[in-house]
């Protein structure tokens, strides 16, 4: 049964007398040494990936990338992956999808260890991800932020949008770079630890575009945003006439945002004795909870919109 | 927006400012005081479930219950669960569905901490749950099995195969218990807890059938199967001409079935003792690693067939 064919392609836990991975009822594996993180997140050909534009492999990647984004935005990191396939099976290069998934589970560190398989009328790859809480300071939520700390990004924004708009028009060989960034979105898992240690009072990944999932972030916390500056991915001009609208709204870069209180270099020093690219400050959070403003006039609200 | 609307309908954590479940980019739960059991099912309407026969909150209680079966078959507890739903959202009741996804977690203690929501073309109810593994006596694998050991299963089976035959010509009203155990599959926790304290060598939930999952169990375990008694439940015979052929291939019991070594009372009593109907003793493993046997002749193979 193709079950069995896959799980022989997966790899198995190193101690087998003490773990179990594929191939039983349910997997079972070390506790984590802190609280136990827990996600889920499903990529749907159609809806999240369009497989005219990119490989199945690249879904694969992209439904493993997004759960561990989302694990990174709460300052953890993964440990175990189950990848549950549902889709017209007959049709689909199950091979070359978990090629990507592979691929993904072993730059993250978090080993496909179940799942499922299952025939469906449409390609769904829904991910579930544990991971470990452990840290000496707390897990960071999105609603900590307080007026006065700093907004910072981890990186530049639009890469992903600029991708996908210049596939979608053919021209993707302009812009490699972009077109990496949309097929192989990467998740910030050191940024994300490294803003825990360095105090961020609040966390969110940029999944949506980074003015809405900013404002849920500001939502959550109680407090306004004056944003003064947008780090716009390079090349991304090459994509349309308003990169900084693709890099407000085009979503998918799951660079993430957080905010952290006192002087914006002890977090670019920090980062930097990392051996990380620093975060870029790009506001501050307000008092007035209803403030959203970009440069002195509103933050355009423009992102994924989901369509329920 | 929709994501908001259900999160406001689940129950939050206890200790709120300990645990993050629905809401933020992960939950952050407490970690298990044994190993960590990771399973997912899937459960697919037009696959898993016929949504002309059963309801929407009827599947959603199956995709739960079925999971958590995965975590009794092993002898561990479900601690939460993540529930992912991908579908024609549009025409979807989702309270209704959600209504049975909830009524099984609290059934089962698992509180769902996440989840996601998506458009796709068909209806996949994508379930994963944590569980805590913690306890003196391993937990119980499906290789385990020694010549000797006693075969037993937690219950008469066909229920749910007898249900749903009875369903599908209309005549439902007839047996309300079997499509009661058709439509509310019940997860056997209490089971699986008891025969791994007893001292089951290997054990398996009778998902799709018991002749093909009992040798999943054996071919895990190397063992043999001489099978003398298949325990049929009461009313399956108003479903077909071979009640028997029904509790064999039927599928969807969620019976567990367990090998241990020993004195059959011993595993009797003890079940009493903890409050369980006695399991029933229905064969042995025997040395011969391809003997498939019931009373004299081969063991028919029939059962829930993946199409892949």
């Amino acid at each position: 049964m193709l079950i069995d064919r896959l799980a022989a392609l997966l790899p198995g836990p190193a101690d087998p007398a003490r773990e179990v991975w594929v191939g039983d009822d349910a997997a079972v594996v070390a506790r984590p040494a802190g609280p136990l993180l827990l996600a889920a997140d499903a990529v749907v050909a159609g809806v999240h990936a369009d497989l005219e534009l990119v490989g199945l492999d690249d879904l694969g990647w992209k439904a493993v990338a997004v759960n561990v984004s989302d694990l990174a935005a709460m300052g953890g990191r993964p440990t175990h992956a189950l990848i549950t396939l549902a889709g017209p099976l007959a049709e689909v290069d199950i091979d070359l999808l978990y090629q990507g998934v592979m691929a993904a589970a072993d730059t993250y560190g978090c080993p496909v260890v179940g799942g499922d398989l299952s025939r469906a009328p449409g390609l769904v790859l829904a991910v579930a991800v544990a991971g470990d809480g452990a840290g000496r300071e707390p897990l960071v939520r999105r609603s900590g932020a307080r007026p006065g700390d700093t907004v910072f990004v981890t990186g530049a924004l639009g890469a992903s949008a600029g991708g996908l708009a210049l596939l979608r028009c053919g021209r993707g060989g302009e812009a490699p770079d972009l077109v990496e960034a949309h097929r192989r979105p990467k998740a910030r898992l050191g940024a994300g630890m490294a803003a825990r240690r360095l105090g961020a009072t609040a966390m969110i990944d940029v999944s949506d575009g980074l003015a809405i999932d900013l404002s849920r972030l500001a939502a959550a916390s109680g407090v306004g945003l004056v944003i003064d500056h947008v780090p716009v991915a390079p090349g991304v001009e090459k994509a349309g006439p308003d990169p900084e609208a693709l890099a407000l709204g085009g979503g998918e870069d799951y660079e993430l945002v957080f905010s952290a209180p006192g002087p914006v270099e002890a977090v670019e020093d920090g980062f930097a004795a990392a051996g990380l690219p620093p975060p870029v400050a790009i506001g501050r959070c307000t008092v007035d909870p209803a403030e959203r403003v970009l440069r002195g006039g509103p933050l355009p609200m423009a992102g994924w919109e989901h369509t329920w």
